[in-house]
């Protein structure tokens, strides 16, 4: 049981996990931190959490949990302003959408990790942000990645991991490079295609109203682009080591095909859209499990 | 009232259009004309055709009304067994995703193109396809494009967007060459950039497994993906002329995001994000008119 628990950033991802424990009767108090004073409010007035605080130090306070589930690029200023105030037995983790960045920044704050401080991810994101988006039921059956290393303490690893799994999450371990690179092609790489081409049709659609013939398909293709901008933001530059080769890889890909088009390819054009619907449906075969 | 319509191609679209025709009494009986045999027996008992034919000679006989709902790829062999049994009483149309090519074809095979021929294309597709996947709402609050030409003739014109409309469509008219722009951007551009990343992301799935890692945005990006391969290389090479140059714009602002990447250029990636979200804001309230 959580006495305590301190939410920094209390937006879709932190907020859902507030509401989660609350209904679940595994935390008796959630103290909200965030610079939106409005969204305080709002997520007061939600239950998300019991008070709000636009300063960490306030916010912290007797903490006996301490959850930063705030856009990566904050990440390194939260953890300075934290490293005062840090406590060996209290619980610190975070939910930030890169794994590599956080860690480095807080091993160039603290010198080394701290063992009590367990790096985490959970995939569960929405094109809707803010507490107002916020719901308990947000990580049943959703992969979360906890990335300890080695100065990680395992009683707080595993206190964490209990944490998600009470929420429904299945919880994966995975070292913080390789979760680097499997979320940039799993959901970096989808999230720039889809950002880059919406801002190009919308050029186009400004001059010869394009959008009032696209339909569902374009929809779901595009429902990524309607993402929390500055949250991407700090997740291309965060992971830019992983994400840059991937559109290069990508680009290259799609030079190909335009090739095997422009040469009326048929067979080699089949072949690759066969392809990809098999890995497609490998993709829903595995999201059942 | 039709008295006898000729289905040529029982599948999503055409099985749909008949099972909506059908259901509104707008049509006495429907004959499928489809290569497999399979897919007829079940059109049948699904209700959507009264019998079914594998060859054309026997599905047009006494038809008043014919529809041509098969892949592009194979329209110029349909009109080419279809111009020795041509009648000028009779509506014929298509549901082809492209235009200028079927335009093009008929025009070779015809001289000119007939006054009773209206080429459409209801905007309406689905990743699932066959008799099987048919349903009478698809077309609800759909757009159907028509694109008739100066040899059109008005009456006939008149016929088939009634029909349309009788499904719940809206009808927009709208020459050829322009659909297929419109198209290619709204549609055949999404499809090609799902495809490529499917295939992709799937080869590196062999390698180590990231798809279990996937989540919801990257089901709804590759949904597309899951499309019938062999109407997608239909498209794809129907319309070359438009979707090239849409790739290489496409790749070039790809390219020019990726050094925004790793310029690090904070304040041009937010701005970039920023005008996509809002563009898909402009196509979602669109969308709801």
């Amino acid at each position: 049981m959580i006495k305590r628990l301190c939410l920094i950033g209390v937006g879709l991802i932190g907020g859902s996990l507030a509401l989660s424990l609350r209904q679940k009767g595994r935390v008796e108090e959630v103290v909200g931190v965030d610079p939106d004073l409005a969204n305080l409010q709002t997520a007061q007035q939600l239950g998300i959490i019991d008070r709000g605080h636009t300063s960490i130090q306030a916010g912290v306070e007797n903490a006996d949990w301490v959850v930063i589930a705030t856009p990566v690029g904050v990440m390194p200023g939260i953890f300075s302003v934290l490293k005062p105030l840090w406590r060996d037995e209290v619980v610190y983790t975070d939910t930030g959408s890169t794994k590599s960045d956080v860690v480095e920044a807080v091993k160039q704050i603290f010198g080394e990790v701290p063992g009590n401080f367990v790096p985490g991810h959970p995939i569960a994101g929405a094109e809707c942000s803010g507490a107002r988006a916020a719901n308990a039921e947000l990580f049943v059956n959703r992969r979360v990645i906890l990335s300890p290393l080695r100065s990680t303490h395992p009683e707080f690893l595993d206190r964490v991991e209990m944490l998600w799994k009470s929420t429904g999450a299945k919880v994966s371990l995975m070292d913080h490079q390789h979760h680097d690179e499997v979320l940039a092609a799993t959901s970096h790489l989808p999230h720039v295609l889809a950002f880059v081409l919406t801002e190009m049709l919308g050029r186009k659609d400004e001059q010869q109203e394009i959008f009032q013939f696209a339909a569902g398909g374009f929809r779901d293709f595009t429902r990524i682009a309607s993402s929390d901008p500055r949250m991407w933001l700090d997740i291309c530059l965060a992971n830019r080591r992983e994400i840059l080769p991937l559109i290069e890889q990508y680009r290259e890909a799609l030079g190909e095909t335009a090739e095997i088009i422009a040469n009326g390819e048929a067979g080699k054009l089949l072949a690759l859209f066969t392809e990809a619907q098999a890995a497609r449906q490998r993709f829903l075969d595995q999201l059942e499990k």
